[in-house]
C-alpha cells in the first residue's frame, strides 16, 4: 500500500511512529507559521502539521500549493496535539510532515464535499463521483453494502441457497411494462429484462431446492415517479414445503435479527392484520402503526340528522386527534385545504373540538346538537382537548382520503419518528381487484398467488371477494416486502389464468413451462420479495430510495453522469436487425 | 413447516420418534408383504416402511399406487432397520408410515433423475428443472452459493464494500459487443449492458470509497463458443493506493483463503511469470503448471544441418515427454495427427526417441548423427527412455501449437489431476496488441491499463514492447482472474485513447465523464476481476461452465426451457420507437 495507516486509525499510542498516509485534502489552514491540512479518506479524517522552521522551506511552499480534494501522499511522525479535538477519532494527535507527494491535482469542485453541501440536485447527480464523496452519502452505500452481507449470511445459515437467475429472459405482456434487448443471433427476437425472477424461483422449488434466495437487479419499464428506479433491487425468497405462517415466521426472524445486528434495535413481535382490517382502521394495506389514530364510523350518529352530505354518504369516517382541541382557525383551514387539494379529493373537512369545558364546538353545529355530538366523542374514545375530523363519500374514496390525512397530521405532530419502528403483517389480501376501467379482474399480488381454501369457491360468483394467500410486510407505512403461498399445481393455475382472461393460447404460450413443470411433481411452497432499496432507505431512516443507489437514473430514466440512454450506430442498430421508427 | 425434519435428518438416536417427512419419491420396492419408498429431498433419502399386516390395506394400496417423482407427505415412528444401509446417513433407520399424502402426482420424468441419468444434453436443458433435480447438478450450484458467501465474507473482512453499479448503461464501440436496451422515454436512444462495470469501479476509486468489490452479472454479446455465456458473473474488485504488489497479495490471499475454507486444500505460495516467460516455456499466457514440461528451443542445434524445414524455420521448439521413448509408431502418428488438426496447425511433428540403451532414434535421422541428437537431448535434459517432440516454424505459431500438444500430452500421461491445484501470477502483459489485419494496436487488457513506467518512453516508436501493468491469476491453465494498475489522471489517459485511435471527440464522448472524473483528485487505482462460473467450475473440478449457471442458454444464445428470445408484439416496438428491418 502507498499507506502504512488510514486516515481514521492513529490514536495517541502511535505518537512517535513515522506514518505515510493516502488521501484527499479537506482543508487548509494557514496561520503564517503553522500551517495545517485535515486529510481525509473513507475511514476518517487526520491533521497534518506543517510549521515554520522546523518544516523545510521548500516542503511548506510545497503545502501552502495545496488546493481541496488534492490527493497526496504524507510521511512523517506522529505528535500529540497541543490542542485536541474531542469530535473526531484521531483527534489527540496530528502528524509532522516530512515529505509530501501530490498523487493527483484538483479542480476545484462544482460544490463543496461536505455533509453540508451547496450543491443542487442536478449537479450532485452530474458528478455524482463527487457527491458519493460526501461522508454522508458514503455511509448510506456502506449500510447497503452492510445490509447485504447480514441477509445473505442470515439466509445462509437458515439453509437457503444463493442461485443467480438469468438477466435476460422472456417478455410476458402480464403485469408492468419490460425493458426488451433485441437478439443479434436470433434476429427479430428480444430477450426482456426480467421484472422479478418470481417464474425462476418457483421453477428452483419443482427442482427440490427447497430453500432459494437471490439479492437481484430486477427492470421495469414504468413512468418513474419520484421514487421509482427502472432498475432495482429484490431480496426475493423462496421456499417448498411451508405455511404462510412458516414464511412470516422465518422473515419475520430474519428483519429482526438485521434491526438487531445492524441497528441494536430489539423490534416487537410483528402483529398481524387482515387486509380487510388495514383498510377499515388506517384506510390504506401499508399503515404507519408508529401511531394510533385509528378510524371511527360515525354513519351510526352522525346521519339522518338533517346534514345532507352525511346522508348521502356511503361512509362517514374520522380520526380523533388527541390534543388539538386548541387548533386555531388557521390550521384547521389549513387541514381543510390539505384534503381539498386534488392529489387527496375530498369535498371538505368536518371538525368536532372536544372543548376543556366538556363542550363541543365544530363546523356542523347546525345539524348537530351537542347530544349528538357527545356520541360522536364517546364513539372515538375522544376526551377533553381532543379534536375529532371526519370525511365522508364513498367508503374506499373517504377511507383514503382519510389516510392521507392521518399521515399528514402524524408528521404535524411528530408522531413518526424516524428511529421508531414499528412492524407489522398485513394478510389475507384479495386475490383479484377490478379493473373499473375494463370492467376486468386482474391478480392483485400476481397471477401465481394461491386463494385461500375456504374462499375458492367464490371464484365464480364473487371473485372480488376471494382472499390471497398473500401477505406484506409493512414498517412505519412502508411496504417493505411481499410475498404469498404460491399455486402449485396446473388445473388450479389454469383456472387463475381463464379468470385473468388468458386464452388457453396465451397460458401456454407465455408460462407453458411453469405449467408443465408443475406436472412433475411440484411442492407445495411460497415465498416473499423485499425490496432492497427500500429496506435500506429505512434502515437508514431516509424516505428517498434514490440515496441508497449508488448510480441512479433520474425521472427521465437518464444518467445524466455517463449520458445515457444514448444513440448508437446504424451499423449496431443493422446487426441486431431493427431500425428506428 | 408440512414436515419435522428433512430427509437427511434422521439417525439412529430418533427411533421411537414420530416424524413427518416430505419429498420425492425416489424409487418403490414392492416385495409383496413388504414395501419400501425411498423419499428425497435436498438433503438426503429417508426409506419409508409398509408391511403387509401392520399396515392398514387402504394405506399399502395408497403406497402401491405411487410413482417416480411423486411429491408426499408421510407421517410414522422412526424404526431401526433390519438390514442396514451404511451408504447413506439415514442407512440406519427407516418410518414405519402411519399415514400418506400426495402432495402432488408426476408425470415418468422425460429422463431419469439420478447422477447417472439417460437424458441427452438437450432434453435435460428443455427440462432443466428436472436436470437441477439430480443431485450432482444441485450440488454445483450449493458449492457456488457457498463460494460467493465466503468471497464476499473474505473481502468484507478487509474492508471493502459492495455496490451494486448499473445494468443499464451506455454503449460504447470499443471491445466486444454491446446487449443494447431501447429507451421508450428518449426515443430513439439505448442503454447497453455493461460487458464489466470498469468505469463504475473507477468513479467508485475516484469517490474515495477505497475498496469495491461486486459479484455481478456482465453481458456480451459474442458468438458463443462451446463454453460462452451471454450472460456471465464477474467478482470484480478495485482498490485505491496500491501498487501490483498489493492488488497481488491480497487476491492471493482470498484465493487460498477459498480453497481452504471450501475444499480443504493448501494452496503453495503463487509463483510470478512474466508474460514473455510464460510465452516462451509454455506457449501460452495461461500455462498449466501442474505438470513441468517446459519448452526447449532448439534453433542453435537443429538449425544449418541440412533439415530444410528447420533451417527456414523462426524458432524450432519442442518438449521432453518423460518416459515416453517406447511410444509405438501408431502413438507417433496420433500425436501427429493431433498437432496437423486444423485448430492446432502445424505441419508435421519431428520425434526424437531416447532409447533406454542410450541410442536416438528419431523422425530425421536423415539429417542428424546420433552425436547431433545427443546434443539435442543435453539441451533438453532428456534421459533414457525420454522422447522428445520438436515443431517449427513462425515462433508465436510454433509456440501456440506446442502449447496445445503439451496439454494433450499432459491429459494423456495424466499429469493433469483436476484435484491438484498449480496457481501463479502471469504479470507484465504488452499494453498494446497489434490487430494484424488492420494494422492497429488495440488495448490488449482494455484502455484503462496503465503502462510500466520504465516502458512509457517506448510507446511512440515501439508501441508493442511497453508492458503494462496487468496481470492474470492462473490456476491449472486456466485465466481465474485478471487486472491491472489503472491510468489515474487526464493526461495519460489521453495519451493512450490517441494510441489506441480514438479521435478526441471519440474519447469524450464515451469516457468524457471518466477524464473529467480524473480531474477531481483521482487516487491511483487498481484491481482485479475474477470469472465467476469459472472459478466455481474450477472449484467443481469441472471443464464446462455451463453446469455451475443454474439456467444457461445454448451456443445460440437460446434459454430452450422458457423458448427465449422471442416475438413481441408490434405495439411494444412501436412504443419503444423501433421497428423490424
Amino acid at each position: 500500500m502507498l499507506r502504512t495507516h488510514t486516515c481514521g486509525e492513529l490514536r495517541i499510542e502511535h505518537v512517535n511512529e513515522s506514518v505515510t498516509l493516502c488521501g484527499w485534502v479537506q482543508r487548509v489552514r494557514d496561520k503564517g507559521g503553522m500551517l495545517w491540512v485535515d486529510l481525509r479518506d473513507r475511514y476518517g479524517i487526520t491533521q497534518l502539521l506543517f510549521e515554520e522552521g522546523s518544516t523545510a522551506p521548500e516542503l511548506l511552499s510545497q503545502a501552502r500549493a495545496l488546493g481541496r480534494e488534492f490527493v497526496i501522499k504524507a510521511t512523517g511522525n506522529v505528535v500529540e496535539r497541543f490542542s485536541k479535538n474531542d469530535k473526531i477519532p484521531t483527534g489527540d494527535i496530528e502528524i509532522r510532515v516530512g515529505t509530501l507527494e501530490v498523487l493527483n491535482a484538483s479542480e476545484v469542485p462544482p460544490f463543496i464535499i461536505e455533509n453540508d453541501t451547496d450543491g443542487g440536485e442536478d449537479l450532485r447527480m452530474k458528478y455524482r463521483y463527487l457527491d458519493l464523496r460526501r461522508t454522508e452519502v458514503r455511509e448510506k452505500l456502506q449500510l447497503r453494502s452492510k445490509l447485504a452481507i447480514a441477509t445473505r449470511n442470515y439466509l445462509a445459515n437458515q439453509d437457503f441457497i444463493e442461485v443467480e437467475t438469468p438477466v435476460l429472459i422472456k417478455s410476458t405482456p402480464e403485469g408492468a411494462r419490460d425493458f426488451v434487448v433485441p437478439s443479434r443471433m436470433n434476429q427479430g427476437e428480444f430477450y426482456a429484462l426480467p421484472q422479478s425472477p418470481q417464474t425462476f424461483k418457483q421453477l428452483l422449488m419443482v427442482s427440490g431446492f427447497d430453500r432459494y434466495f437471490q439479492i437481484v437487479k430486477c427492470f421495469r419499464d414504468e413512468d418513474l415517479r419520484a421514487d421509482r428506479q427502472p432498475e432495482f433491487t429484490q431480496i426475493d425468497c423462496e421456499m417448498a414445503f411451508v405455511t404462510r405462517e412458516d414464511v412470516l415466521n422465518l422473515f419475520e426472524g430474519m428483519v429482526r435479527s438485521l434491526f438487531k445486528d445492524i441497528k441494536e434495535v430489539d423490534l416487537p413481535e410483528f402483529p398481524r392484520m387482515t387486509y380487510q382490517d388495514a383498510m377499515r382502521l388506517y384506510g390504506s394495506d401499508k399503515p404507519d402503526t408508529r401511531f394510533d389514530m385509528k378510524f371511527v364510523e360515525f354513519n351510526e350518529v352522525a346521519q339522518n340528522k338533517g346534514f345532507n352530505v352525511f346522508d348521502q354518504a356511503e361512509l362517514v369516517v374520522g380520526i380523533c386527534a388527541k390534543g388539538c382541541a386548541e387548533y386555531t382557525r388557521k390550521q384547521l383551514d389549513a387541514l381543510t385545504d390539505f384534503v381539498r387539494r386534488p392529489q387527496v379529493g375530498a369535498k371538505g373537512l368536518v371538525y368536532v373540538k372536544c372543548n376543556p369545558d366538556g363542550s363541543f364546538k365544530s363546523s356542523v353545529d347546525k345539524f348537530y346538537t351537542q347530544d349528538d355530538l357527545q356520541s360522536w366523542a364517546d364513539l372515538a374514545g375522544a376526551e377533553k382537548g381532543d379534536l375529532l375530523l371526519v370525511l365522508s363519500g364513498k367508503a374506499n374514496e373517504a377511507r383514503k382520503q382519510l389516510n392521507e390525512l392521518r399521515l399528514h397530521l402524524g408528521d404535524e405532530l411528530g408522531l413518526r419518528d424516524k428511529n421508531d419502528f414499528s412492524p407489522l403483517w398485513v394478510v389475507d389480501f384479495p386475490l383479484l381487484e377490478l379493473d373499473e376501467e375494463t370492467g376486468k379482474y386482474h391478480a392483485m399480488h400476481h397471477p401465481f398467488t394461491s386463494a385461500k381454501k375456504e374462499d375458492i369457491e367464490l371464484l365464480d360468483q364473487s371473485p372480488g371477494e376471494v382472499r390471497a394467500n398473500a401477505y406484506d410486510m409493512v414498517i412505519n407505512g412502508v411496504e417493505v416486502g411481499g410475498g404469498s403461498i404460491r399455486i402449485h399445481d396446473k388445473p388450479t393455475q389454469q383456472l387463475m389464468f381463464k379468470h385473468l382472461g388468458f386464452s388457453e393460447e396465451e397460458a401456454k404460450a407465455q408460462f407453458g413451462f411453469l405449467m408443465e413443470a408443475f406436472e412433475y411433481g411440484a411442492p407445495p411452497h411460497g415465498g416473499i420479495a423485499f425490496g432492497f432499496d427500500r429496506l435500506c432507505a429505512l434502515f437508514g431512516g431516509s424516505d428517498s430510495i434514490r440515496d441508497y443507489i449508488a448510480f441512479p437514473k433520474n425521472t427521465s430514466g437518464r444518467d445524466v453522469m455517463i449520458d445515457s440512454p444514448s444513440h448508437v450506430s446504424d451499423d449496431q442498430l443493422e446487426e441486431l436487425g431493427i431500425k428506428l421508427r
